[in-house]
């Protein structure tokens, strides 16, 4: 795509927007096989960030990492009728291997809990082998029709934990304490404020007891689901014989939770802190923090600026600063300014001949790309040394302004049809109401706008006076978070 | 499996060995879907040490990661002549998605030149553009008939590197320079020694000009290709139209090379290192370096060496060195020596109520576990300020009881017929011998003797003065090394 076609801005088109920023940036492309894309670099290196947080995060809370196969008989997928439901439709199923029809065919895991289970069965014995926390980072495929680059692709990359406890309370305190994993990863990380909650018997995983989520709000007020932690109960472990003696000799079934987050999580960043000028990086998931480009008008001048800044890359590094130097030759420095705020880097160092013998530097934020206020002058002792507070005030900036967004398209103590359908057809956003905890109430809802109930909230996240009147008539037993979602 | 259960030696059947060891120290155990593996904790802890050391050395030197799709169209693959032929016997094959039949079945990859050199072309339009130094991470499906655990699975672990360049100079310096990258990788941090050197026709990759090796000799004096890194020339450019504008204006195909390990690494550290006692996991990949077992004979001497264990924990932690407290309850010090001696850990720390008395541990190393010297009575300061230089010495012991095997086992200089068949069908090893360059005469030492062309080696492993004749008769053109192999 050429780089000087102009981006097509949010208000015109989100959606366009989104699609283009996604190519335009590198970080991913579509592939020749339907609805499954490439993750190029920039991306997988931002991936890469969040996978080793979010991992160092799960294994300081005690858990460790495995690889199950890819492959499923599909007689186990079967066994669990919920769980067979919800996935059959989108699973892609291998029938020839070898040169030979398979007497059964395998399916490519669209989620890994049959193979797990069936396998902690042969090693669980007694209590002493429980709980058993184990993670993994996989690909999974799933058949969807329409697809979008992050969003929602026939395959994609996630973790899924999958953890077995002799008891229920600890199966459901592990189901929170992930979910509460997830926001502290989601917000500190990725700069996306989420409202915590429980997901209704409409809404929750295939096979779940119960499944909490991290809802966020993108842009265009739509919710995103960032994240799910499942309390399976002993769906899995009866039908995959998953039991232990327990201290007093008797034979029970374990209790199970799984859990998983995506490279959607990826579509999630750029949809919450992008501009009209490209995808936004919070400093903390930046491949690249601080890019320095030389600035020269010719060939008398290049070597001094050439070496200061690579003198400056050597110093930031050493500071544990992830920079790099632009110094292609090809390319206007105005090309290059352009080409990193499209990729989001969080920061640009310029240093031009006259900065070198002032010995000072400039520093531009990437954030509010229209902002003056964002270029600063500084000596170049000062710029190094502030340079890390600066990376953490940008993260907090993308945290709040994403925050302060979706509290402004929040829409509490919502009370009739009418003001819940006007909002959710017309300007968008959360809109809290009561709930009698009635299905139909959630499919009048779906078939007038379009929006799902996102979930049951968090104590934090609840309105200080509960609503009282459920929004489809009648006396309300919870209060509800609806939206139009991704 | 049971604990107590002994295990079969080395010497009685090295086969028997292998299967019941890598499951005995739970680094893998069979799935339900034949030929397919699960990697458990352990076994997944080394694997991930080992990504992170040779990720770091591919960064080092420009590469990046990204992720293509699993699942290729069947067209691509059928597009070079030579890879269709060496991979379509292997093929796991998609045929159904989403509930229908596919028009064109997809194949789950087997390796991914055909998918990534497509996507390469739509990248890459002038030499501004190469090279392209990528690497991906991920999971593959071969469908061998014949499987072992790590050795040849239907489904493996690996990294493949796929790059595009301008030249074919820059190519083949691109395909030795990972050669030498593996070969590092191998020594410094498996323990490995390897003997590098090229492919015969033969024996290369399906697709590539050159395949270039590391190859490893395994305690029962079989060889182990440990590595691979192929010269690619313009084959793959040519059939995806991966072309780019040179410096000079021509439409030019560019030019690759692909170079891959696997999770096989595992084999061949378990292969190598491994004694009649379990595994032994060298100290760079070890995910326990140092276990510290508490011993204690009542309640009255279990809290302080209990809280002993953990303070020696937080100090050597704190050091940088990955150490654990080994204190459950249910289980005798015996018992868990027996267990991290079968799982390989490097060093085992003993702290009992007399040692707590005089302030000194007992060190104990894994390796050589019938020798009494290995075991050493230190005061507990001088046992933390020296248990880094212990690592780093076994480290080095490993590597170099694996060379010195190597060369026992390695036969140079000779020259007949019935030398070579006597050793390849006898004791076994490398055996060294010149060559015409005819394959009749590879596919006659395989009828004879089992054994394979391993490679024409590099300069550095040729014997000092080179072989005159062919092993089956005439003019020698070059040096080769032969052995039966896994």
């Amino acid at each position: 795509m050429a780089a000087d076609k102009a981006l097509t801005k949010r208000d015109e088109d989100f959606s366009a927007w989104y699609n283009e920023i996604v190519l335009r940036a590198e970080l991913a492309d579509h592939s020749p096989v339907r609805g499954s894309m490439v993750i190029r670099p920039w991306g997988y290196a931002i991936w890469e960030n969040m996978q080793r947080a979010l991992d160092q995060m799960l294994k300081d809370t005690g858990h460790e990492n495995a690889y199950f196969p890819l492959l499923i008989p599909m007689s186990f997928i079967e066994r669990e009728k919920a769980h067979v439901e919800g996935f059959k439709p989108e699973l892609a199923v291998v029938t020839v291997a070898g040169g030979k029809e398979l007497e059964e065919p395998l399916v490519v895991r669209p989620t890994s809990e049959t193979m797990i289970y069936s396998m902690y069965a042969r090693w669980v014995q007694s209590y002493r082998d429980l709980p058993i926390l184990i993670n993994q980072w996989a690909n999974v495929i799933r058949w969807e029709l329409r697809t979008r680059l992050f969003l929602r692709t026939t395959e994609f990359l996630w973790q899924e934990g999958h953890t077995a406890h002799a008891t229920e309370e600890e199966a459901i305190e592990e189901t929170l304490s992930i979910l509460q994993i997830y926001r502290s990863f989601m917000e500190e990380w990725i700069g996306l404020p989420v409202v915590t909650g429980l997901k209704s018997d409409g809404e929750k995983f295939a096979g779940a007891e119960q499944t909490h989520t991290c809802e966020t709000m993108m842009q265009d007020r739509k919710a995103l689901q960032a994240g799910t932690s499942h309390h399976l109960g002993q769906n899995f472990s009866r039908q995959f014989d998953l039991r232990f003696q327990s201290e007093d000799g008797k034979e029970e079934y374990a209790w199970n939770s799984s859990w998983g987050v995506t490279t959607r999580l990826i579509g999630a960043m750029v949809m919450t802190h992008g501009d009209d000028s490209g995808i936004v990086v919070p400093p903390r998931l930046a491949p690249t923090q601080v890019v320095i480009v030389p600035i020269y008008r010719n060939d008398d001048q290049k070597p001094g600026v050439v070496r200061k800044a690579h003198e400056l890359h050597a110093r930031l590094q050493s500071d544990g600063v992830r920079s790099n130097v632009d110094d292609r030759d090809h390319m206007s420095p105005g090309a290059k300014f352009y080409e990193w705020e499209r990729k989001g880097v969080p920061l640009r160092m310029e240093i031009g001949p006259r900065d070198l013998e002032s010995g000072q530097v400039v520093l531009v934020k990437r954030v509010r790309a229209e902002d003056e206020e964002r270029k600063a002058f500084l000596p170049e002792g000062q710029a190094l040394a502030e340079l890390p507070s600066w990376l953490e005030a940008v993260q907090a900036e993308l945290f709040e302004q994403a925050r302060s967004r979706r509290e402004e398209h929040t829409h509490r103590g919502v009370d009739t049809w009418e003001e819940l359908t006007e909002i959710l057809n017309g300007p968008g956003g959360f809109v809290y109401t009561g709930w009698s905890g009635d299905p139909e109430v959630e499919e009048r809802v779906k078939q007038e706008t379009g929006g799902t109930l996102r979930c049951i909230p968090d104590v934090a996240f609840r309105s200080e006076s509960p609503p009282t009147r459920c929004i489809g008539g009648g006396k309300a037993e919870m209060e509800v978070v609806w939206a139009k979602a991704y």
